[in-house]
């Protein structure tokens, strides 16, 4: 849970942000850091961090010690336990959520569970229906792990439909519409987050 | 797909078995056992491989290189084409399939898809509701995927009811009426796997 | 949306209360005869409405004229308007929501969609697993409406599963374990529908 | 279950279509309309019946009596047992299923479930994604129901993105690339049920 404390007027949202595909110019990792430059530029009391899930160990209970975790999963679950809410920037593989996104879930959601009563976001870019399934997945889970996500703004996007919303070579977001929306997703989590937290 | 054409009268449904929990003592892995030593018995026709899905590196489509893949997920691939039909001991991890399993299911769907129009069967051991909750994901997934699944019997058992179901010391299967219930999905897998195939 | 400046620090939180089952004695109502004698009782500050959904008729928007809905609908939709949060006593049939529920979240989604932003909480009896798939569904089918569902506590019963829960002559709710688990969800529900309401 | 016997090698397949919208001028009534034309066109060995559900009762298990369902159910619930295969016009309500669709799926479910063992295909026209995502909650429902679901070709269809799609004064199909797409739906339908029919 997040320092509600340390969470008064002035003190910013904290969101984690995650990136579902481990691709090197992965389009929703693209996505990530143009909402990082956005809480860096005009969204105000926003601070974004992207926290890489690619080194966590592929889920075995068996490497959890006398309720010790691998050292890259407790480094991971801290993260997410400081964090006042989630962003997700999760690719549909298969009409679900990657492997490796499902593993960070997993990896976090182990007593005791440190996703538990905080806001959330899901965005998506891919082919077809721009991942607009897969995130339905991702909200079942959500359930479990006590996660409260945002239901408006969607933001689902294909790829690949012109004009282009990429760069293909390294990722990163192009398309100014896109941003808006974007940026319309990361101001409605930032209201939700605080809307949830309670009333002093 | 599989060589329908060896497929003949005499010759067995080819099974491959996956299990989306990596622990050693795990239960849904004694589901398989059990399964390939039924296969083994009093059940004809059928030939159970348990293939091993813990070395498949997280999906990365960076690994891909011009068209091939990863020396394992070269195996496994073959493994999977080579099979009539699958079946899938799924622990629900969050109410989902877990991450090596989605990580198994993704990598052998990568272009050429190798798991389409196979049969497939769904058993499930675990605390709660014993899994009958992430079959309903797998079973999204496989629609992308081409899998026809089993409609019934339904296999998901709550390991932690008395009767003791399993060894915890090493996942073995115990209990006799789980073991017909288990036999029976085998039996129907079977039919339904010869009642896909094309007719000559 | 609620009348949210009538909601002050002494005004009742208020709930509608819907059933899916139309079956004169389901025990579906009979979960909701029951919350209303807990809130009339030692829980303080929560007022539960039964708003019946048998007389709406099926959906068909050509029974919409001018912005106008048929008389039975306009009421419903005043009700759901008028409440703070909602109670969903939901049965699954065949895995998911009944038509009658159905019915009823798709008449009140009608532009303008009357849901938006309010709490809820889902609570099912059944036989199998209780309803424990039916629900998911629902919290699909809430994403569009902008509901905020509880995660937690999750409440669903098989209802005949030893001691009788429920009699079967009226659907009244009998074991008091089972009112202590329906009480909890309740507070529950009072206590996230007051998170959710702006600070002032 | 289909009178298999009857259908040799020279008996049509025998297919009913559902639509699930109630409107006069439905874009996915106008899908069975089209599908049906081409089933006397040039596709040959495959009958469609529209069967309307309009009149179905709202399901209500104490309009059973004696083990005997409402006439209209009744009926209905021929209609089901006599087809080899089912072909669902589905628009999707809020990420679901329509109410009427859920009705008539309910009723034919009851004890004993005349669905079981058939093929089945979804179509769907509406806005935003078209229906791709409710087509889902129907395959979740047909597990239960023991539906044999087409994976492939998907077909979902945004009906206003330009050109038109239908008439809208009467819900035609006017599209020919739609056309087309719907006719490989009936074509792989075809091939699936008899895929599924007992060798002899």
């Amino acid at each position: 849970m997040a320092l509600v404390g340390a969470v008064g007027a002035a003190a910013p949202v904290k969101v984690v942000a995650l990136c579902g595909s481990l691709r090197k110019c992965s389009y929703n990792r693209g996505l990530i850091r143009s909402a990082i430059e956005m809480s860096q530029g005009d969204i105000e009391g926003l601070q974004i961090e992207h926290v890489d899930i690619a080194s966590l160990p592929m889920l075995n209970t068996d490497l959890e010690e006398e309720g010790r975790f691998p050292v890259e999963v407790e480094a991971f679950r801290r993260k997410i336990l400081e964090a006042d809410s989630v962003l997700f920037a999760s690719p549909e593989y298969n009409f679900s959520v990657s492997a490796p996104m499902k593993n960070a879930l997993d990896w976090a959601s182990r007593p005791p569970n440190v996703w538990g009563g905080k806001a959330a976001a899901i965005v998506s870019a891919g082919g077809l229906l721009g991942g607009g399934r897969g995130q339905f997945h991702l909200r079942d889970i959500g359930v479990f792990l006590d996660l409260h996500f945002l239901n408006k703004p969607e933001f689902f996007l294909n790829a690949f439909e012109p004009p282009p919303k990429f760069n293909p070579d390294n990722g990163d977001l192009l398309d100014e519409d896109v941003k808006l929306r974007l940026k319309h997703v990361l101001l409605s989590l930032k209201a939700f987050t605080l809307q949830l937290q309670p009333k002093t």
